[in-house]
């Protein structure tokens, strides 16, 4: 680990030995002006699909620079195909979700309008801008695409075979251990998270009705929706995951 | 749940039939002027030792106020006897995580100073009393108490036979699933986060030479120390504690 870079950016860009990545103009104002980066020094790439390289800095300008890809450090890896799908909360927690989404590994975050769900519109690109620093911060080698705000009725709408995973405070104690259910949702899956209201009992009519649908407890304590996320991905991750 | 009033206060008072208990000036301020409850509103009460019971406002005042218990509601229930040691961070992240050690369910919250721990102080008072508002905000009724920064060292030097769970990211992953590695840490038991930088190797041989000690690693990305507690009390929970 101490080989890899401290500085990880994620680029649009092919990464293979001897090719030159152009920053974009945030990049580089971030890399020479921030970070006081000067030619020669070292920097990790990722671009989602060619996994982590070591590269240098090439030319270093005001505006703009270049870095040459030297070698490969970590072979791509992507996470297992989880969906995360949470109702937007206050913009802090909003971001945190996105943030634990990533570092606890999810392939897709999907925020749903719920019936109690407060806030009617998203800032995508600044979701995803937050999930791309996530990934560069927690060494993750991909960014998981968040999409759109949809209303939570429509998304189920279109619900194919994925099992789906629902945070339910109403659901009764489980005989079998919560690991063993959550192991009974293996890839491809997908986790659900209510508001801090919790859901309509039409939205939980609807999904017990479902047969992709496990509801699960999350124990005697009413968590807030971000801790509730971070416990599910636990432990599915745990369970039927890639931290087996 | 619906019979529980929304508005929930911790108090240093007991709690029975007919008690009438004062308010603090902060208590009336927070009750009668950002609330704005009237005299017959009822409240919440719980006191760590007695359950919660529904209140009435009895004397509404400027500067202090008095309820009176009506009946009990809940029964005291305190969490597992889990302890979690944490290397205090930034302020908003050690927030973060006193909140969700509370929401989580632990007895008690010892902050450590590591070798790469950054900040040498912290106020113990100001995260209490961040404990006792996460109490009041997720449902519990206790509040487990904070303790003063120490060393680890010194922590590690009076232990006794309670298990310690460590949040190595250098473990091996496991061949047991990390269910069965937390099921074989029951109560009382403690787990141990580390800070963004990592243990130093000193403290890595010495919790490894310990017998109590169990090593275990979260997955295969880097998780910030507020996601590595929350996902480290979650499989405690679940495999040892009160989610099961």
């Amino acid at each position: 680990m101490s080989e890899r870079p401290k500085i990880r950016l994620f680029v649009d860009h092919p990464l293979e030995e001897g090719e030159r990545v152009a920053l974009s103009r945030d990049q580089a104002n971030y890399l020479f002006n921030v970070m006081r980066l000067r030619e020669g020094a070292e920097v990790a790439l990722f671009n989602g699909a060619d996994g982590e390289w070591r590269a240098e800095v090439a030319e270093a300008g005001k505006r703009g620079g270049v870095l040459a890809c030297v070698a490969a450090t970590v072979a791509q890896a992507n996470p297992p195909d989880l969906w995360l799908l949470f109702a937007p909360i206050k913009k802090a927690r909003t971001d945190f979700i996105v943030e634990k989404a990533v570092e606890m590994g999810v392939s897709r975050i999907v925020p749903v309008q719920t019936e109690f769900t407060n806030s009617e519109r998203i800032r995508q690109d600044r979701l995803q801008a937050h999930a791309v620093e996530a990934a560069e911060q927690c060494g993750a080698v991909s960014v998981p695409e968040v999409t759109e705000l949809q209303p939570l009725a429509k998304v189920l709408d279109g619900w194919d075979a994925r099992k789906l995973v629902f945070a339910d405070e109403g659901a009764a104690g489980q005989s079998p251990s919560l690991s063993d259910v959550f192991a009974e949702a293996p890839p491809p899956a997908a986790i659900l998270i209510g508001p801090e209201g919790g859901f309509s009992e039409v939205e939980r009519t609807r999904l017990r009705g479902m047969e992709q649908v496990i509801p699960v407890p999350l124990g005697p304590r009413i968590l807030r929706a971000d801790t509730a996320a971070v416990a599910a991905l636990t432990l599915w991750q745990a369970a039927a995951g890639d931290w087996g």
